[in-house]
């Protein structure tokens, strides 16, 4: 059994990791930490896990965590990277969910996230999380920085024809949309129930942070700097994250479905739906799977990628499980089986 | 393996019961029919189901069940009646989810649904499908009729009173409110999201169907006579039942708590929450368990109870799942342990 | 024009007076104020009022107030009762939207909003802005106490049959479910989107603060004590109360629609359905209309009495337009004629 | 007093027709007809107009029109164009809400429409109804050809782009999302709420309906062809159109917040919203407002325009009633000032 902990784990990521981690077959939950619930049973705050889980939050110290094999890190932007240098000291593999070690440009991350990084040393060291990209070098990480919400669902929507290079790669649209989750479970009047539902925008029109971790994530794939548009919306439901990419095709004469199809084939999560289909976030709630369909209206060369995940799961939690497995050599889909939850 | 079909897969308790199964361990789903949509990969209809459940849906005929070890029927009430007795007589267990074998007064049963009963004589033989009151002859079952979603919730929500006989039987208020998933999926105006969402309502409040399964219910768990109000609402959510129930204590200096914990601790899905607590329909979404708290407002002798359940798991297609284990001489929680999803 | 104040503006009950004033013929918006927000214009706060009303928020200050006639506080509990002495010295009527000066017994409020109250002079002197009940009282008063959303919709609910004396007032039962603008503008994890939505809970089973003012209530319509249990519960929606009543009728003939009807044929805002009718909350949404149905399951003793109402507006906001219409003796339904918002 | 009569008045447009109706100063609805509810009385489907709109449904014949000055036509496509023939030659205006008489091109109606148009002559006569672009035209009109729901977002977000020539018109992207009130009354599968609620998906991404109306009003305010790619999508809301556009900038330093102020300046129902806003569904829902706000990612070349409507307001029945207002020169917010309503 893999010994886990969870540093964080009173957010929406932390509770998503203990469901899954709950049926997985080959590990052990031994510490889960937070500051302000110390003490707390966890079953207390999520009670879906009742029966499930008996762990208590404890203090996120070191010493909580010296007999976990791996240590996810579910905690807000800023913390991670105070906590995981000791904790690889000590010989655990880290797996964090925040944005501390994904941006390789440490003063764009300084920019965007407004604070000093205070382990820049192991941005170099940390492997970005993306599995369909990166496979190999998660395999033998010693730190993984688990991909964004949004970047997950951008990169796979435009990997194969990055690769390709069949794509105008000057100038990309990605229109997101993401159910509330993605904004974390923090006390706030914007995310109010009287404030989110029954209504819809868009936010950070002018610049969202998981832009340059986009840039990041496609000029690596493409091999070369990709100028996209990435504009997010929040949807006035609970989990799923929609992406809807439009790019330029260089050729009229390419098939992008046997394109998607040849590339996801062997993919255990990416899931190219039929010609002419139209991915439903619900078709992936609490699933790791993402699901991709491929569109051309009046047959142009403008392509049209509709991208659906679930921001909890393969957008977060799911994707971190997904690569845990990967790092201790298991079957990758093991944990993750479950169908989505519909209706 | 035990060889499984479903009768009647395109409802919401069918694609619930895949849901399940597909993660059943000790299941093999070889059948599923559908008279409108014979031919149709299941995965075509529900997409969370793609890569795990490989059927199509075929025809409603016994000879596509012949392989089965048993058969869940997932219809319409007045659909089982006709078949399962030919799926009877070729040695087959039945499951039926719809009110078709529930009620031993047929002629309630035919004032209730209007139509005449044409298999009177399996009702006898049905068992009524509870296991927290009939597990015993749940296991010896060849048929077993799966309690209604509200009977569910009242009767676990009144068990642990009605046998201790600390309750005015004569005067009990059931105040319930279901998820739109229980309506099923046919093609409404009144189930539209733009009629159900953003509002709540009662319906029915002058006499429901389950009206008479609850009576039955209770009498069976009191050993005579139970007077119940039951009133049901229609919430602008998806999954989920919610029951408020009002009793008079006879007696004022009872430990309702440790009662109904005693009852149910050795229930694999009924939990008794902590006094104070208040149960979220979210907490059992696509689970299995029945989540109880109790309250006396002003320490008097009104006992309100609260009982939450998903209609779709507990309160049909999980149970329906828990009695299959029980008639297989599996463990009752084989394939039903995943957490609720949260949020 | 009668020259209007608001204080406190920030929450939803806020927003809707500002709402419902925008539009009223007689009433010039003179001054709205909040501490928090001083210096911002309104139409930044809520977009809706852009180019409807033009003010800012001020200090709640007297001094802000004095041009005012008639001044409404839509402030937390306990906030009106420090300034309200001062507006009324100045000659200023006042309608509290709080539960500052509802209830008579101030030990009782005391004891359920856990502070000492530090006007109880100006309790006695309120009036209660029930107009179905005490409209004459409202049409001279000074200073009027606005009901609680619940408990206008349990009073309009029994009134007909409290004053006919036909039901037993030891044991009535009101089931109650809100909307989430009810739980306020403040900053919560509790309410959150993500909390809230698809799901539903009860919550203050063992006692909620509009207890005593329900009871208050009911005894004054009554002439007499009334015995009620009162659950609330939180529904996933924006706006709306279903108050799901229980009550014991003494005699078995009596044509309760036909009383219902008679009480309230004069009511511009309380429309009993016909009968066999459910009251949505929908059909009421940003409206002033209570409309209530009634049923008796079973032809027997128990009525069951179905009643919707928008919380903010006819619980809240709408109740004050039309308590202040009574109070400057313009026609009652004058600016809130508007037809609720469907779908 | 204009006498005006509703033909198709049981869908979602026609209850928005009478809800703003209901409330207009200056109308008299005389006849509302449905060939399915004849006879039932209007507030019996629509309990929100209870005490508000005493007519009943009666059958669809010129018969029943003729005393009306000017006729809504809220009937799904293909159906004015039989009966619009006869009231017009009766001497009666009208307003046609669906596309019946939107598209010049017939040959292109009858390929996405497909059926044969049966009032071709009517399609020259009928002017666009989009108050902004054509308001002259309109005062003079007979028949009017309500603009779509999605095409009104479009070319209100585009217009003072295209008359100003500043953007380049061969690649534009309006990406859309809708309410589910869009899809209509019909009962479906699709749209219950079982299949909406908690999710989000795009649909008729190679191709939508509204595409070549589009196109069409793009070309006329452009004075030429525009090309422009369009993919709607569906929201779990009620009302409320959202769409986010896409275009390049022909020349960095445009001040296009400036531009958008001026060209909309008197325009009653056009709100440019501060630089740097989002506008929310919610704060047009039930208003006839649409809000607009411009963003520049990265002051770069590519603009980015959100634009709110609610679908059935200034996306249908609103904009049907501001047309009206022209028509029988009225001030054109005539019944139309009413806040949106939030939350």
């Amino acid at each position: 059994m893999i010994k886990v902990g969870i540093v964080g784990g009173t957010g929406y990521t932390g509770v998503e990791l203990l469901r899954l981690l709950a049926g997985h077959p080959h590990v052990q939950l031994v510490t889960i930490t937070s500051r302000s619930e110390k003490g707390v049973a966890v079953a207390d705050l999520f009670p879906n896990l009742r029966g499930l889980v008996d762990l208590e939050f404890s203090e996120p110290l070191i010493d909580n965590l010296k007999s976990c094999d791996l240590v996810f890190f579910a905690t807000p932007h800023g913390v991670a990277q105070d906590l995981v240098p000791e904790v690889l000291k000590a010989g655990i593999k880290v797996i964090d969910l925040s944005a501390d070690f994904r941006l390789r440009d440490i003063a764009l991350w300084e920019q965007w996230y407004a604070q000093t990084h205070r382990a820049p040393q192991l941005v170099e060291q940390a492997v970005y999380g993306l599995p369909e990209f990166n496979r190999s070098a998660i395999s033998t990480a010693n730190v993984v920085a688990c991909p964004g919400c949004y970047p997950t669902s951008v990169q796979l929507g435009l990997m194969p024809l990055l690769e390709a290079g069949c794509i105008d790669v000057s100038d990309i649209i990605a229109n997101s949309a993401s159910g509330v989750s993605g904004a974390g479970r923090q006390a706030s009047v914007a995310n109010l129930f009287t404030e989110v539902s029954d209504s819809f925008k868009a936010y950070a029109a002018s610049g969202h942070r998981h832009q340059p971790e986009i840039e990041q994530g496609l000029a690596d794939i493409a091999g070369g700097p990709v100028g996209i548009t990435f504009v997010p919306h929040l949807l006035p439901i609970n989990r799923g994250i929609h992406t809807t990419i439009y790019a330029n095709l260089l050729e009229a004469d390419i098939d992008v479905q046997a394109l998607f199809e040849q590339r996801y084939q062997n993919e255990p999560f990416v899931d190219v739906l039929p010609s002419g289909s139209h991915p439903q976030t619900r078709s992936v709630r609490g699933s790791n799977y993402c699901r991709i369909a491929l569109h051309r209206p009046g047959n142009g060369n403008k392509l049209v990628i509709l991208v659906a995940e679930d921001n909890l799961t393969k957008g977060a939690s799911g994707q971190a499980v997904q690569c845990m497995n990967i790092m201790q050599g298991l079957d990758e889909g093991t944990g993750l089986a479950s169908p989505a939850l519909m209706p």
